[in-house]
């Protein structure tokens, strides 16, 4: 898709660049940006400059941090002990809104996945162990479903079993309000494995 | 959906602003931002700057343009007899990647919707009227096959009808590469009321 004007053309690729966005999608957000006024633009672009001039890695935890320690990891109030083990940034957004967990996290960067050629090393692995003290009382992975998933829970289970803490993963079954009817099979089935004693739910 | 940095928020909240894009998608373009190198998100964000300081609308047809007049109306190979009528710039986008039509446009702005509020007075059919003159010999309707696109036909078609041009609408009727399967009972109506001589095909 080219329109006549260059300065249209140009607005229409970057935001084209956005993952799943199509030149179709991008022209209606360009023609969105052309019907806003001059001052709702300007806070559009500067929420942008200021995301990327701002925002650090936590060096703990290698969350999301406006200065070089994050919110969560810097919060006296949290539960020090626990260690949720995710895969990104987005899942700790997930657990968080879900307001059930008050302890830490440790964001690994991705999952063992030799097909994308993603290996252990690729991993904040290492950063993790680090963070292992005599404090450490639960280490949780909250990672996907997935074979990746299990590859890379197992792959850190093997490297900090030794430090005998509690190692557990989140529940996998059916979804809450969801019919029989709609869950596949093997979710079903690791349910019924993983059944828990009704008068303790 | 909440993170933890208030420049994350921010960020999110404007990106959600886009039409169509929710806060899950307005992470995902955030998280994108966060990984590019600074040069593309300043590349982005100049873009969008950009496109609200120098584009303006022509003052002949409508069209985005980057100065008084467009490059359409302003490019003296196009066809100055014949002028089509769109409800928006999208639509001149759409017909001008068919490579079909070399006239002029005229973008109406809307099309007539009392359900929506939008009444004749606030499409620019006043400076349709001003620009017909000896030189014009057809006028194309290209609106949406709605109720809504026939009724603003219609309205601008009693208007001009009395300086005895030329008026067409383009053709409604099956999609190219289409079964008839697949065609809705309107459209397959519409197509064969509108048959046209095989031969001349």
């Amino acid at each position: 898709m080219k329109t006549s004007t260059k300065i249209l053309n140009n607005a229409i690729e970057e935001f084209a660049s956005l993952p799943g966005i199509g030149h179709k999608t991008a022209l209606k957000f360009v023609l969105h940006m052309l019907k806003q006024k001059e001052s709702n633009v300007t806070k559009f672009t500067n929420s942008i400059i200021e995301l990327k001039k701002s925002l650090k890695e936590c060096k703990i935890c290698h969350n999301i941090a406006d200065s070089d320690i994050c919110d969560i990891c810097a919060d006296s109030k949290r539960d020090r002990n626990t260690i949720c083990i995710v895969e990104n940034i987005r899942d700790i957004i997930s657990i968080e809104s879900t307001g059930q967990y008050k302890g830490l996290y440790h964001v690994l960067g991705g999952i063992i996945s030799p097909m994308d050629g993603i290996s252990p090393s690729d991993l904040n692995i290492e950063s993790l162990i680090v963070r292992i003290n005599e404090n450490t009382k639960e280490i949780i992975f909250a990672l996907s479903a997935t074979i990746e998933g299990d590859t890379t829970a197992y792959y850190i289970y093997k490297k900090i079993k030794k430090y005998g803490i509690k190692i557990s993963s989140i529940a996998k079954g059916i979804s809450v309000g969801n019919n029989l009817d709609y869950t596949d099979e093997l979710t079903l089935g690791r349910s019924i494995i993983n059944r828990i004693d009704f008068e303790n739910n």
